[in-house]
């Protein structure tokens, strides 16, 4: 195992099934954990809450804050379903042989104002000194203004970086990086290997109606936000076996790299 | 709904099958958290970890902390086992209308020598004060000094009462209150309705040779530390029906009352 930490999130888009409320992808998140396992490689680990957060979050307007009190029990089943969603995640980890604990964002931070305030973060230190990861994920946090607001898996990522400062950041998604176009509905997509800010404009007014790749916009744009210093970003799709594995052995793989 | 509130401990012997390892007592469970809410007082709730924790904790000496890299796995285990009974515990709350979340105190807190540190309470005030009960319980805990530990149920209702100051505290257990001798092996055993440190003393003596009670005696003397001034300590059994619900409504039950 070599000291330069990284950190690694496992997109809800594979270990969950997005379309299905609280569907899990077993097969497929056991195959990560043993492919992270297998790399033997100092690394730290967040995941989305996929469908486990999402679908009920979006019908009670959770990212809203408190706006009536039917949110009250939603904010509480959604943070059932996201616990939930983490034990099936540590429990494939401890299965690959790496003792992880599901660390709840709500559970140990608020939000001001939808932003993450992460203050006290010794429990988190410690577990991860005592050898157990400690695994945060997406999930309600109590919100000092708005009641409560959802805390993203990537704003959990953003606490984990400033806990533990890692040297890369792997973002583990469904689709093999950054294209041209969408590659599902335009045959002449190219995949973009490397981006920094100023592609990503360029990339951005060619993309204006391809909706898909929204997300992979935000995502890129997060990415360059984590990017500060000498520290590299990439996007990776990990629904291809092997190739997260092939990553952190540092093989070439195909992905989109994001430069600061 | 009153407002003074009302601090509840569902003991590991009432919402686990002590004998069995993981194995939870769902019918009754679900009925004392249907009691809870039909006497719709202001409450919150701890819980034990039964044989979800004590089980594996045991094997692997957990409450010794770290003297053997073996008890890391050990140690995600029984914090994945706890939070799993930890959610099957919310969502009878939320079943019977109570917006509960699992709080780990592993995820939030950490121990100096065996002692929980209770600094950022934050998280827990905030969820409370949206309408979501936050639900904390047993479980594993780094420790500075050791580099982890076992935190008890009975720790987690201190921590709770440090931050919300209940006025009544009742814990929840398979037994009627304190006798004073084995009420299994003694007929004359007769039940004690209110004890007091001095009362101990005297039943002490009269019980060293009933290992039965030695659990009570220590149950006894943790009640009589949370009775500082005026809070009252009871000791209630859960596993008669409908026996926490009258307590809750103020009504004559078998018990033993703790006064300081």
């Amino acid at each position: 195992m070599t000291s330069a930490m990284i950190l690694i999130k496992l997109g809800g888009s594979v270990i969950t099934d997005k379309s299905q409320y609280r569907k899990f992808n077993r097969e497929q998140t056991a195959r990560l954990c043993k492919e992270i396992a297998a790399a033997d490689r100092n690394v730290m680990i967040v995941h989305g809450a996929g469908s486990f957060g999402h679908v009920l979050a979006k019908k009670y307007s959770l990212n809203a804050g408190l706006q009536d009190f039917i949110q009250v029990p939603a904010m509480a089943q959604v943070q059932h379903d996201t616990r939930e969603l983490s034990l099936l995640v540590t429990e494939e980890l401890m299965k690959a042989g790496i003792p992880a604990v599901s660390v709840p964002p709500g559970s140990c931070f608020v939000m001001e104002n939808g932003r993450l305030m992460v203050n006290d973060t010794e429990a988190i230190r410690q577990l991860a000194h005592v050898g157990v990861m400690p695994v945060l994920f997406g999930d309600v946090v109590a919100d000092r203004n708005r009641g409560f607001g959802i805390c993203s898996g990537d704003q959990a990522m953003e606490a984990i970086a400033i806990i533990f400062k890692p040297e890369k950041i792997v973002f583990v998604s469904d689709v093999d990086g950054l294209y041209t176009a969408d590659p599902k509905k335009d045959p002449d997509a190219k995949l973009i290997p490397e981006v920094d800010a100023s592609m990503l404009d360029k990339v951005d007014s060619e993309l204006t109606v391809a909706d898909v790749t929204g997300g992979i916009r935000g995502k890129i744009e997060e990415m360059l936000r984590m990017c500060d210093g000498s520290r590299e970003c990439v996007l990776i799709n990990g629904t291809v076996p092997g190739r997260l594995e092939s990553f952190l052995k540092d093989e070439e793989v195909v992905c989109t790299r994001v430069r600061p």
